[in-house]
């Protein structure tokens, strides 16, 4: 189940981040996440549910990345995370979950949003307990890293 | 909307760390919360989602105190936040929720519940972006603070 979501999700924060803030990520290879490599200081976490499957999305982000990309936006940006960027960072995933929804819609598989949370706090970690594997994926950029990260309940 | 669902989450949550852990935790004054006052080491985050309501939980320990509810637990504990320490907090938020969810559920209120993912990270804050107040309950114990946040769309 998992890895048909890879392409969906990835392709939808490629189009948030360049639509919004033209902002161009560059991804890496996907991997299962064996230990805790991502470690970030802003992230967006959604819930996601449906009949068929049950999981869970985040998105972390470098400081420096998410503060450019509110620059990005509308010119100019804080200095530190403040609720102007964990605002930012809640609105992008929850436009890259339902992009991601539609697109997964159109191949029948459907499921329903919760409301995004988001975490601020010098390199913290995610762990999605969803019982499938975590699929992660690391994106570059000049103003430093983000990471999406999902899990479903197989 | 969101005061109504501050006895179930408590009373869930007060259940599930007395009787797996013996902890008895002592709550403090429900508030909303203005601006984020909660920070932890440990958190566990949850999306809820229903016909009626779409919303978030999370519950936030200081590290001591996670750590001192996996050694009443099981009588030993590791020294830091470790993945032991991380599925437990992922399993507390589950077990709580879903002792909510029960509770919820016999007042007419139905939300199916995603999986749950678990932050680390010293001193983080969680941020919950659904559009009504977040109602937060800070819990002392002799081994740290707690607190438990939720918020739903109006």
């Amino acid at each position: 189940m998992n890895v048909e979501f890879i392409n969906p999700f990835l392709t939808s924060l490629l189009n948030v981040m360049s639509t919004m803030a033209q902002m161009e990520l560059v991804p890496e290879k996907p991997s299962l996440k064996k230990s805790d490599v991502a470690r970030g200081d802003v992230s967006g976490l959604i819930g996601m549910v449906s009949e068929q499957a049950k999981g869970s999305l985040s998105i972390t982000f470098d400081a420096a990345l998410a503060i450019a990309t509110m620059k990005g936006m509308v010119g100019e940006g804080p200095d530190e995370v403040n609720e102007e960027i964990t605002d930012l960072v809640g609105e992008i995933t929850n436009m890259v979950t339902g992009g991601a929804k539609r697109m997964l819609s159109e191949k029948g598989i459907e499921f329903d949003m919760a409301t995004p949370m988001v975490v601020s706090g010098k390199e913290h970690t995610i762990h999605h307990k969803a019982k499938g594997p975590v699929v992660i994926i690391p994106l570059g950029s000049e103003h430093g890293k983000a990471y999406i990260e999902f899990s479903f309940d197989d």
